[in-house]
């Protein structure tokens, strides 16, 4: 029997930080806040927290739903709740809006205590390295020193991964899901295309559109038509969309005339309501800058040396964004520093975005992946 | 020994066509004029015409350099010149650009006789159906009754097919390199952005910028930017430029930090200087309407049931934009109609690009294939 079983109402928190981050870039933050919700009970010994992280557009509202809007339901939620593969009866499960973003953490969009206006285009430039380190100060402030596991797909795989290098003594599991060690030329290229169509967008103002009482809306429906591409597979849109017209006929217009345009342009315009443009240029830099080889002579193998975790590393078949093989290179560094590391290739037509679907073969492998862990502290 | 002899100093001619062509999205134009170079010497029973069709971005200018711009190389001089795969010494081979196109040929740039001013966004949607109607016309002027072979590549390729059904008498050779029966929705998408980011463009003015005195060249910059990426194979964009960086070191800025985004900025600006924005629209559109199956229940076996004319079908093993599958797919339906087909699937890294580049195993087919031809009329 499948449990699918909400979480129910849930509500965001705040925690404020007044110790300043210095951020990889060299940025400064005097002080932030950070926007989180939690599911499920932190047990006596502290011992069964996991911590979600999230990707490129993501954030803090991880499952459940908010009692005034029940339906703003959590971009995880397949995932996680009361039976769910990640057991919410089980586990105490965090997640965070990370520094940068646009749902409530400290971001482009809050003032600058330094001048009393938006941070805007002076926001500093957010690593997943420095994300890391906020997060681990708010397990801190949670009392947490070791968390059961932390998870995440894609950008979130990233941060995940990053916990096993800076805190090796405060993760047990990592669970990367469709990510990769580094991004590649081609993924950096669709980013600086993104990036550009924002740049470029004669309301972006430099970053500063917010003083203009204006956004970039142009830039960021395009920068998310384009995304959407890459988190679908070939297979999936021709399965989809395929050649399908929407009045059965060519009507020689620029207007909508296939189905997977209408898509797209509903992502976009979607999207370019409530994102903020700047949060997009950081997550994407952020995706660009991870590369934890890097300071180790490009050698992967170095990088996870002080690793200690356990690990579980997912791809997907169809992903061309962040392709298997990506996986497997983090599996061979994760291997050669003979760490406890297991491996599955899902099978799935839905490229990229296969790591929010429900998808049986993929959530019994989380499940039963959180039920090993269970038995850890149970026990 | 390889021939790298240019074909030297060629100059474009024209031709006038005062009798209506009626395009099939419903449109006329009423007159026009077609841009086009002739390389070597039609013999005299004018068996030996090679015609060579465009792709997105090409134009009549194929082989050879102009006197007055001895840099200005036609965009397949690697190919076609005395001695090479496309022999001029043997054949006669003439080049055009197509309607719609902003080299010359009758485009959106264009005086409308009807209004006295450029036609802008009034110019008629062009498919390549018409542009095979166009260039069979500008056979009639040149008194090319069959062509010994119609080649090329992508788009081209579309052409070169289009002719062996639509005028199956009058092509005996058919050569379509890095092509595809039609596209697929992802190929529909990623130009469904790139006409996006042109359309929304405030220097559009929907499609009359010339007019304003401007150009919308963020439009088109992004949508070469974004092509150029579908160009390459991920291949060989880690081979060239993997994660190099420009200065050495990250330097936290939206400026160019990888080598990946200096060359796609470059191509973007470079780009913006000379394409008319209104015929890189109709140009992704008459790619994205190219589908002969689609009045034969998308049956693409009927579709070749005129052909009579043998053919060399030639894909590129990393070209994931018209992907070998999409060959076979052109080749399957040929066998069926018990046509002489060759299909080459050639290793390359180069992704689609790889038609355009000196490639010594796709060179020795195409100059193989072009022998055979010449030997049907010099026997």
């Amino acid at each position: 029997m499948e449990a699918t079983h909400s979480i129910g109402i849930v509500s965001a928190q705040r925690a404020q930080f007044n110790s300043p981050l210095a951020c990889k870039s060299g940025g400064i933050l005097p002080e932030y806040e950070l926007v989180y919700e939690t599911y499920g009970s932190l047990n006596r010994d502290k011992s069964n927290a996991v911590l979600v992280c999230h990707a490129l557009s993501g954030h803090h509202h991880v499952a459940g739903y908010y009692a005034d809007a029940p339906k703003n339901i959590g971009w995880w939620d397949n995932m996680i709740g009361p039976g769910k593969p990640l057991d919410t009866d089980r586990f105490f499960v965090i997640g965070l809006n990370n520094l940068g973003g646009c749902h409530g953490s400290t971001g482009p969009i809050s003032i600058n205590p330094e001048t009393g206006k938006p941070y805007g285009a002076g926001f500093p430039f957010v690593t997943v390295e420095d994300w890391v380190e906020s997060q681990a100060r708010l397990a801190d402030k949670l009392g947490i020193t070791q968390f059961a596991a932390i998870i995440g797909g894609s950008l979130g795989g990233m941060q995940a991964l990053q916990w096993s290098m800076a805190y090796p003594g405060r993760v047990r599991h990592v669970l990367a899901i469709a990510s990769a060690p580094r991004l590649t030329a081609q993924n950096i290229a669709f980013n600086d295309v993104a990036r550009n169509a924002i740049l470029t967008d004669p309301d972006f103002h430099g970053g500063n559109y917010y003083a203009h009482g204006v956004v970039p809306a142009r830039g960021l429906r395009l920068a998310r038509m384009l995304g959407h591409i890459t988190y679908l597979s070939n297979d999936v849109m021709a399965d989809k969309f395929g050649r399908m017209l929407r009045s059965g006929k060519y009507i020689y217009s620029y207007d909508i005339e296939f189905e997977i345009e209408s898509y797209l342009r509903y992502q976009g315009d979607k999207f370019a309501t409530y994102f903020d443009a700047n949060s997009y240029l950081l997550m994407t830099k952020a995706l660009d800058y991870f590369d934890p080889a890097r300071e180790f002579d490009d050698d992967l193998n170095k990088a996870f040396a002080t690793a200690r975790a356990n690990f579980l590393i997912v791809s997907f078949s169809t992903d061309w964004r962040f392709a298997p093989e990506r996986s497997r290179d983090i599996v061979k560094a994760l291997l050669h520093n003979q760490l406890k590391v297991s491996y599955a290739e899902i099978t799935s037509t839905h490229g990229h975005d296969s790591f929010l679907m429900r998808h049986a073969h993929y959530h019994d492998l989380i499940r039963t992946y959180f039920n090993n862990i269970a038995s850890e502290f149970t026990a």
